[in-house]
């Protein structure tokens, strides 16, 4: 049988005669060794510099490296060269819009945290002061969050009754804020901002889902104007709540008031999907709510008629908290317990958030670098009376749409903030809670992503059940459980994975030197006598007596197949090392159990493309030798082809 | 440009015309879609049941089933019916090697544990009888070892004080002992087996080598006959101690007898290894040496001499210790701490030994199963007074050696156990500590693996520290701080794993369609405009984000390369899917923004064989509909050719 190949270029037209064996067999490449030494860096630059942050440092002279190295840590010095009047003009409405929107938005995401109205202020006036300077997108907006803030509630909650000692859990408050800036900047000093991958995209919809219900359900305390509020946060506990206090504790006034705003608030964030256009319409309602509707409070006394309103927002900027961390005594251990996990999810929200509009704008983020300007703006924050802040998505997505150019936006938000507490802070007294409760229902409902669910559940349906185990956890029990069933679900993943890799047996595609698995191409065709299989992993101690046991339980059905249809037994195992990246010492050990029940069974083991480490290590081990050095092709065609010769003679 | 090809056989001959597209390019095949239910029981098959343990079962009558289930749990019903005389000479002389092996090595072990040197003879009593008839393996010599005796006694001494609260410590002991019994059980009925092997191959080794050393070091207190000796394990307390006790703490009487029968035991260990056939002399040599020396103290009274001798040992079988296990109270959760650790430890020995001889033997052997017999034998075994028992690596050699043909080996042993337990305690009254530190010592010097450390080394740098970290904790701190240096150094290679996986950049192999990692074949030639992207993992939400970053900073690399050489510009990235066996909502993320960032340059993404799942997902996310179906190929050469001709047209 002959074919004839034609072509006009060189590049992809020869191909290799893998018939016969002999001079037509391709050699398996050995890598050149690599010193220890080398190998050892190697691994190191790969595992914490993946990203090459020193990429643009080689080859210049000291100075020059001086001002790369400022320009690293102060990404400002290197954009703010290039500053220009039209881009300040982009960055001043964005910053005027987001500050519009943030001010109404603070005010209630401080009450989550179970905190003073003007905490939520300040975390809105240093922190993004001092992103601006160090951080390096050019999109997120700065500030103190609602799922952030309700995680934070909930564990100092559980450490201190706010309501009886509401002086420690202000300062447990900012020793958490402490730990958590100390978390986020050592994680990126570290280079270990990989660990937060380890939180499932799956896993923090679900998570957020939850999240962004069990806020909306809180503010059903300010919405309706109950004043008898579970201080649990499951859905059974504050829905008992809600209907116990049914006939007398529902406020009618306040839900006029709260009901009329939130449709005010939906109908304009309708708008601005509709048209991209007003998308400042969706973004100036909530500032537009809480000055119509403080106006009218002010105007009917209607705070008299049982609406609840703010009442007090201290006037003037962040005082110092310095002395009010505790950096002695049990609260230690526990605000940085608190402060880490507040810090992780900070920084999954932020860094999430950062990636998407770099992504769309094409820009690189360094994960790291961006963690270490979290970490900072958090340590700092929480010298200066802030609680943890981050990236918010919604004040993020507005910014971008509203043509925020650099982090200048942050900063004019950050002087429009200034300029509320210092001046504005008192007209806040008659702002009804019911407002501030219609806001932060209309803003995470943004969170709760259907799409993204419907879209998990039809890619990856272990990804549905991470997904939904994390939102139904947050809804039925509490934050904190919802984010350990997501991170232990995403954990179990990650070993089922490393436990059980795929294996698959490898057909003949016809009229083809191609072998593939027969699942995927019914019309690949076995080679009589061969079994041909594929491991899909590194062979490690995790699964290395799996992928043998694999392997024999593949052969055994083969020959019970074979054997009812009276067709020759398996002579030879071809196994498809291509995507075995790497193998260690267990996994070597395997393979030669492999080989030797193998040849209790008169079976020839054969091994196809095993890859540069893998080579190394079979010689290292002399697990090379012993299967036999002309049992190792580059392909399994030529596996294939120096086997059935054989069986052809011996048939 | 044409090549021709000739065989005999249709098999491997015909190869794909892939120069020009068209007709001859493959597609890449979708497979059929499964049902969900079915794609669900299937993972949770390969996942717990991947060593199909019904199989047997498939296609027989109803009570035929009951008889095979019968024999699953109790396997003596299977090879009972086989049982004959000659099977019985092996197992009765391989039987009575063991026992005189066993019987000082208990009273030694139980030392380790800070127990009474009863209870090591009745660990060897009960649990045997109990494996014989659950158990599969037919090499394993089941009773107390020194590992998991010396983890035992560490994890109970942090406890409770054995010196002033004797009882308590027995009774925590047995209670150890029953939550053993029952971790090991459930993970075995739950088929959860798999867990052990997260404890990786090389932590092992490290982690014996360094519990034998300790363990050695222990003796001493016996060998030198010291009686102020420390309590802490490592090896700088325990030297410490001994040469502060140097001038008036040792007895001369004492190291002349072990020091010369400890030479005796060497060199007995020496002619063993010299000599198959002379392996029954290091395995009686221990109990000649405790007749000897009891012998000789008795007729010296060296005792007298400030000798230690064992003095009193219970006389009499196991008595019902069913009562003194802590069922409530405090002391239950200390009790299922230690319980799991022992028991997990005490597995991973056992399975270890299980494994090595059924691969010997070449027959299967069933881990969950094995789970539930050890489990079984050590609930059982705390109920009457038996400490935690597993599989002994050097008894089970010398099983082995001696012609053991199934468990009833350890029937035997347990029947001369009980003999002694009836009759002969009383005369061990004389043996002096020294003879059991002696032979402790002769026992654990074979924990020491040089030569499997070595290989560590050279197969696999990261396994040696995993090694080295286990062995130097054990060493240095304590039992447990080694363990969870093996522990965490495992997790920790897992976890690069996961995170960061290899890219390879690929090349053609002159003269063929192969294209390889040009790292391990520098002949490898690139193909002008593409650059080819091997992915070696699946793509999950721990690694989604790197793989993306860093085919960006390949690409960026051989750009920047190409600027220097003026040579032309990439136009197309093909990524190599081959070994990328699953992907999930975060991977699909990333190639989407892989593609967007990819188009923002003027490169086109173009995918070369996504195996089965990768194809559907891919379709079920409408990313194959954004990549363009027609730029995913079933072979890297395919692509190629679909590539470059283009490129010819353009230049």
């Amino acid at each position: 049988m002959a074919s004839v190949h034609s072509s006009n270029e060189d590049l992809d037209t020869k191909e290799m005669d893998d018939s016969q064996g002999g001079p037509y067999i391709h050699k398996v490449g050995v890598p050149p060794k690599q010193k220890l030494f080398k190998e050892f860096t190697n691994t190191v630059k790969e595992t914490f510099f993946s990203d090459d942050p020193l990429r643009s440092f080689k080859h210049q002279p000291k100075s020059r490296k001086l001002v790369l190295g400022m320009q690293a840590i102060f990404p400002i010095l290197e954009w703010g060269r290039n500053y220009n009047l039209s881009k300040f003009r982009g960055d001043l409405i964005a910053g005027l819009t987001i500050a519009s929107l943030c001010i109404p938005q603070d005010i209630g995401y401080a009450k989550l945290a179970n905190l003073a109205p003007q905490y939520g202020l300040y975390s809105s006036f240093v922190p993004p002061l001092i992103y601006a300077v160090m951080g390096s997108s050019r999109d997120i907006a700065i500030g103190p969050v609602a799922v952030v803030s309700l995680l934070l509630g909930t564990l100092l909650r559980n450490e201190i009754d706010y309501t009886t000692n509401p002086e420690d859990y202000l300062r447990l408050a900012f020793t958490a804020t402490f730990f958590a800036g100390i978390t986020q900047a050592t994680l990126g000093i570290l280079r270990l901002g990989f660990l937060i991958d380890f939180l499932s995209h799956a896993a923090i919809v679900g998570f957020m889902g939850g999240a962004a219900i069990t806020i909306a359900l809180q503010q059903l305390k300010g919405f309706l104007g109950i004043k008898k509020f579970t201080k649990k946060t499951d859905i059974i506990s504050v829905l008992t709540s809600v209907f116990d206090s049914a006939h007398h504790g529902w406020n009618w006034q306040t839900i006029v008031i709260g009901a009329s705003f939130l449709t005010f608030l939906i109908v304009a964030k309708y708008i601005g999907k509709k048209n991209k256009k007003f998308f400042w319409v969706p973004a100036i309602a909530p500032l537009i709510s809480v000055v119509l509707s403080t106006f009218f409070v002010y105007i009917t006394r209607a705070d008299k008629q049982g609406v609840e309103i703010v009442r007090h927002i201290e006037k003037g900027i962040n005082p110092s908290s310095v002395k009010q961390i505790f950096f002695t005594g049990d609260y230690v251990a526990k605000g940085f317990k608190i402060g880490v996990v507040a810090g992780m999810i900070a920084l999954t929200e932020a860094i999430a958030i950062g990636r998407t509009f770099a992504a769309m704008k094409d820009y690189q983020l360094d994960g790291n670098k961006e963690m270490v300007a979290m970490g900072t703006m958090n340590i700092f924050g929480s010298f200066t009376s802030c609680y943890v802040a981050t990236g918010s998505f919604s004040r993020s997505a507005v910014n971008y749409m509203a043509g925020c150019q650099t982090a200048v936006s942050n900063i004019i938000m950050s002087i429009v903030v200034f300029l509320t507490l210092q001046f504005i802070t008192p007209l806040f007294k008659y702002t009804p809670n019911a407002i501030l409760a219609a806001i932060i229902i209309s803003a995470v409902i943004n969170l709760i992503d259907f799409q993204a669910a419907i879209l998990i559940w039809k890619i990856d349906k272990f990804d549905f059940v991470a997904c939904m185990g994390a939102f139904f956890g947050v809804i039925f029990a509490s934050v904190e459980i919802g984010l350990l069933i997501a991170v232990s679900i995403s954990f179990a993943k990650i070993l089922l994975q490393v436990t059980r890799p795929r294996t698959a047996l490898l057909g003949k595609i016809p009229s083809t030197t191609v072998y593939r698995n027969i699942q995927q191409y019914p019309e690949a065709t076995k080679v009589p006598g061969v079994m041909i299989v594929r491991v899909d992993s590194a062979i490690y101690f995790s699964n290395s007596n799996y992928i043998k046991e694999r392997i024999l339980r593949w052969l055994a059905d083969e020959e019970e197949q074979l054997k009812a249809a009276y067709l020759p037994n398996i002579e030879f195992l071809i196994v498809e090392m291509s995507p075995v990246t790497d193998i260690d010492t267990s996994g070597i050990h395997a393979l030669e159990e492999l080989h030797r029940s193998l040849q209790k069974r008169d079976i020839q083991l054969v091994l196809a493309n095993p890859g540069p480490v893998v080579i190394n290590k079979l010689h290292a081990s002399h697990v090379a030798n012993l299967i036999g050095e002309d049992r190792i092709f580059l392909t399994v065609a030529e596996a294939v082809s120096s086997c059935s010769p054989k069986l052809v003679e011996e048939a």
